[in-house]
């Protein structure tokens, strides 16, 4: 058996009432707009267009019922757009959520089809 | 936030080379084939084809480099086809892997989504 050469793969995200919530691409996204301070710019960056990040945005708004994201108003250049207080909650809870799953599943997977 | 009903969701299989080698559905037509005794009745029992479940125990015995799956002649109604031990070392590391993955997945969201 070729084991050497064999690999876990996964795919976690969260549902909300049996429909896609976020996965780690979409938290990504959430974390990048609240680095950058400005939706239009985390989309470039992450290479998705103006339209689809600030689609999900507002989705995930009126899904959660609560404010992801507040933008500030004012100052040359306009405003900060940086999550709210529940939208960094939430965003956290995810990470916290999702870190460590991978390494639990390699540490599993090398227990299991590791050499002996 | 309607917290209570969000739900972490996930999918785990095994890839070799970069290739789909295994999830949770070829693992369990493997484990129906012992069971039965025969591929075209698991096939049947699991509601895919013949062709299909047939062309992947070829296709896994082709990449794994070895029998999985191993048919004895002789008998009224024919011979049974069971898995070879390699066939069924592989299955048990497989399964023994993913067992608990989903437990740890589920424990590790209610830690962060959980209610406090």
């Amino acid at each position: 058996m070729k084991r050497t050469k064999i690999k876990p793969k996964s795919k976690v995200w969260i549902e909300l009432e049996g429909v896609y919530l976020m996965g780690d691409g979409r938290a990504a996204l959430l974390q990048t707009i609240d680095r950058v301070g400005s939706i239009s710019e985390a989309a470039r960056e992450m290479d998705i267009s103006y339209r689809h990040a600030w689609g999900y945005v507002r989705k995930l708004e009126a899904r959660l019922g609560m404010k992801v994201v507040d933008t500030q108003k004012g100052g040359i250049g306009g405003g900060a757009t940086k999550l709210t207080k529940r939208g960094k909650d939430f965003l956290e809870r995810y990470l916290a959520f999702r870190s460590g799953i991978n390494n639990a599943i390699d540490e599993k997977f090398a227990r299991h089809f590791g050499k002996r």
